[in-house]
């Protein structure tokens, strides 16, 4: 087996070197193979890098409007629960997101509520009042490798700097909520990815705080890589499937929030394919949106070519993060390389 | 049938100013019939009572150990989900409680969260590095009808002074998380109740954040009093069965987290026997732990007393918030009655 | 206590005195106060009543058209799954009823699934084939006290005659599936009741299958009834809250999957009045569906009447089921009194 | 990209050729790589090939013990729910597996009940009497496309055939249960494979019945194969990732419902590494139970390697099936050609 693996690994590096992408996607991607692809989404960050402090706050925005007097269809799954976001239960049971979508480090979960609450309190003055409270949703990865997570350095002011600056053109990588991410013991980050949906007329988007995975666990384009890699990471932390992965879509698709979960049930066959066993110690969650407010929606039989943009979308949002992080050292001097200058020195000795 | 409804709330009425208490309970209390009946159980609470600012914090200790390197057995059961709970999927997953529960009004969740992060850290050093983060509990209940909520009074600071004031003896009504609550028109707050499941020897004890309900739906003792307390109550608000109701089980019998689930949900069936049919807008939660950390579970069908227990002690637990309340006058000069004051009133005209 | 506990009792046998019902109803029933009030909902009985061998089938048929090329909305709760049901896990994902509902005893659900299989192929010459296959409902409840369960008396000829012989003016109580079923120690079987949704211009219905309930636990109408009814049924078997209930809940407002989950759940409250607490061998499930195909939702904040109807219709619908019963003699001699029996016997002691 | 697919594509090839086998496991399996690796476990089958009528029955017995009164741990994750399955509700509830496992044809589901409630009545005389009645498990597929599903040509019979035949050395591809089934558009079936755990000195073993996937889908190695294998199935049937796989893992580590529910469920990130996205149509369920009656559960955080295990062993499952599946032609002229077939002839062309 040796043999053919070995053989294997060399083409994907060739693959690699000469087209600069990994693996094989079977569906087109929309017009930036990102989640703003999806019209009306925007991204935004703030990031803190700064010695033993490297986190940051990412803010999905599904919209312009007042998400609590307009609320969208919407639905998670949780793949693997070692996770501590804020805002699932509500949206089990009504199936409406009421606010943008924060993420960042896991100990900010507080912060990120409160904000999301004062936020909502600014636009419409009755709220908790006579008009029921809001649903802030808020999610979460384990940055305390590369970040002194402690230290509590998440502040309001950052999620809203991150609220304000959502662009449809935005960063990913080690950015934002990625910036002190690990994935495969290597960098992780924020990631996207998006796929076009031809017989509904819709795109699906995704974006990924990917922050998952043991190294030995790693196969880009199905090809496992980690031993591959292993001897170029030298004093690596023990590897464990641990860390978590939030997975975002959104879908102009006018869907319901039951085929919405649906939807997002199939990052779990993305992951999957990137090598992932949702492991132990790893908060899985994907979470799906419609930017149609008021669905007529379609029968399920058309949702097919949907769920299997959702799994590759999630895959390749997976490998764009490892692509689009640059190397940090941080916390007790802690690092991780980014995978581009990994596989540029493993190319570079074919 | 108005005629017997009438004798029958006559009935009532005389065993409230006979007995002072309401319902015929079927199996015997603990000794103090309160969660604190459960060995280690102690519960505190910080209240803020100060014009239009009426709230607090109530705090629900499993124990005095290190939940987080000793958590407990624990579950959940979302009967209704209109609700802004921290904590659950995490114990959907493990099946551990890893923090004392925080209740407090909804705007308050991030604030509890961050709470008991730093009191986790604080006992931990490693948490978040080397070792995983933490699953912080807090649940809450909109208590906006009598606290300017949106005045985000609650403070860390408030939330320690909960924690390090539980103790058995603990105060109920309206106090701590339950001084803004109101219960079917009137003051809600917090209760409590306990029962003895002797063939497992063990106890179970509840505690409730009661903040739900409409009087028109209002059944003490199985009797609808609805109508009867009405004119009572001049210028009500708009009755819907709304703001929620956060029920907290502790027993130490050994159970492990499927049957603490199964324990847990039975809350609905108490809550049935008040009246409510768990409105559209109210977030119903249970939350059951066992304080025996590794579990050796006895068969299942040795839970049926204590599922017949869990349905009594949660009724049992909103009588005893309703008749605990103190009245209260708060923002926008609403006012809630206590039940005791409007019985003592009906009593008074027989 | 005691005292004012007989009295209550006494009331609620002055009560079924003057005027043949038990409990009070806040909200007006449907013209024939049950399920086929919901317009097109008919129901069909086929009863096998020959000495130890008491049962039969139950089938509910939402419309006359081919539902599986016709589904309706539809979703289901499981407050108990002390059970074995066959088709909840399609309609959890699809949301949709494909076939007539049929109830029977527990060891007839395989019987059940072959027969509605064999009558969707006739009416869908290439179900199976070139289209899907179908996905059968039926619940059931264990009658192996009355009937000779071990038998296996129920044949698809008799699924058959319930699903021709359905009506709109049903009988209930020991007829059908309900023929064996025991309730409280007494005669339980079918039941059912209505209740009008002004607001939404609709109706729900529910029909039980009535087959639970320890007797010290029976509270009609609120009033705790076990221990005065006990002297009656000298040689009672033992007590426990097993042998399971299945509500079926129709209605006619346009509601989605989501929204008929939320109304099914409400069963266990109503459940929760009678005495219940969905005891551990106890198969508690209610289904919903509604009669409108492709239907356009309200906001879920119009389901409050809904949610109360679901509740109480429950409740009642327990004790139309209690009160239709007639007395079954069946299984190694085993008896089962009607409760309209038994409280004349008791009213005719004031 | 095309010429590195294609170079991807023939290095699969050879491995084929050389090596007999497709993928790079990483970790250990056990002795036969089979189910029945873990002790106890034993696979039995019956077998209906003739003509139009290609079907079958495969039972997966747990142990020799009387599983009515010495009931397993055992969990069930449903992937996607379009499905017809009989004994999840109180698997769910209780946790516990009561009878062997069958697997059949979709409309077959009704016979299995039967049988197995028989087989249950004839070794404990007092079920369903004295005693409470048995939960039946029984998974499906449909294989309407080889076979003529609805003579329902599968009888009680051939169903005790299967439970009585059950060995250790057992058949696997296009046998049993597996006869009519499809998957990726070629010859599936039954499938198996096992991992050894050596931190908790067991063994996980897992039986696939294989009846999914569009060919575009298929990943072999994670090499995309479908273009390559398409010209070599001229008049395919139209290409959905509908029909279905069922799951079953079996252990013989001591883990409990919840540890096994989180084991069953790695099965969705095993799928996902063959090119499946849990299609709309395909009833994708997984069954996992421990052959240790009364568990004491290891720490979650052991169940790592049987997280990795359980996805590794389900990929390798089905190419197990595809592997040891003979070409069948059934109904309508239908056809299926083995994966080893189609290989070869791939091969031979390099």
């Amino acid at each position: 087996m040796t043999e053919f693996l070995r053989q294997q690994q060399d083409l994907l590096l060739q693959q690699w070197r000469k087209e600069g992408t990994l693996g094989h996607p079977r569906t087109a991607p929309g017009g930036h193979n990102r989640i703003s692809d999806v019209p009306g989404v925007t991204v935004g960050h703030s990031t803190l890098a700064d010695g033993e402090i490297q986190t940051g706050v990412t803010a999905i925005m599904p919209s312009k409007e007042n998400l609590f007097t307009a609320p969208l269809p919407c639905a998670a799954a949780v793949l693997n629960g070692f996770a501590k976001p804020v805002g699932l239960v509500q949206i089990e049971e009504l199936g409406l997101l009421q606010t943008p979508i924060l993420l960042s480090n896991t100990l900010a979960v507080g912060t990120l509520f409160t904000t999301l609450v004062k936020q909502a309190i600014a636009r419409n003055p009755e709220l908790g009042r006579s008009l029921p409270t809001v649903n802030p949703l808020a999610l979460e990865c384990n940055d305390g490798w590369l970040n002194d997570i402690q230290a509590l350095a998440v502040s309001e002011t950052m999620a809203l700097e991150a609220l304000d600056s959502a662009r449809a053109d935005f960063a990913r990588g080690s950015v934002g909520a990625g910036r002190g991410m690990s994935c495969f013991a290597m960098k992780g980050g924020i990631g996207s990815a998006s796929r076009l949906i031809p017989s509904l007329n819709a795109t699906l988007g995704v974006l990924v705080l990917a922050n998952y995975g043991a190294l030995n666990a790693f196969t880009p384009g199905g090809v496992p890589m980690g031993d591959r890699i292993a001897p170029l990471l030298p004093g690596l932390a023990p590897q464990r499937d641990a860390g978590s992965i939030i997975i975002v879509m959104a879908t102009d698709a006018p869907l319901d929030t039951r085929q919405l979960k649906r939807i997002a049930r199939r990052a779990g066959a993305g992951l999957g394919r990137t090598g992932s066993y949702w492991g132990h110690g790893s908060g899985d969650i994907a979470v799906a949106f419609s930017t149609q407010r008021q669905p007529v929606p379609p029968d399920d039989a058309a949702l097919e070519p949907m769920l299997a943009a959702a799994s590759e979308a999630t895959e390749f949002a997976v490998l764009d993060a490892l692509l689009s992080a640059d190397a940090v050292t941080g916390f007790r001097q802690h690092h991780r390389p980014g995978l581009r200058t990994v596989l540029d020195t493993l190319a570079s000795t074919l």
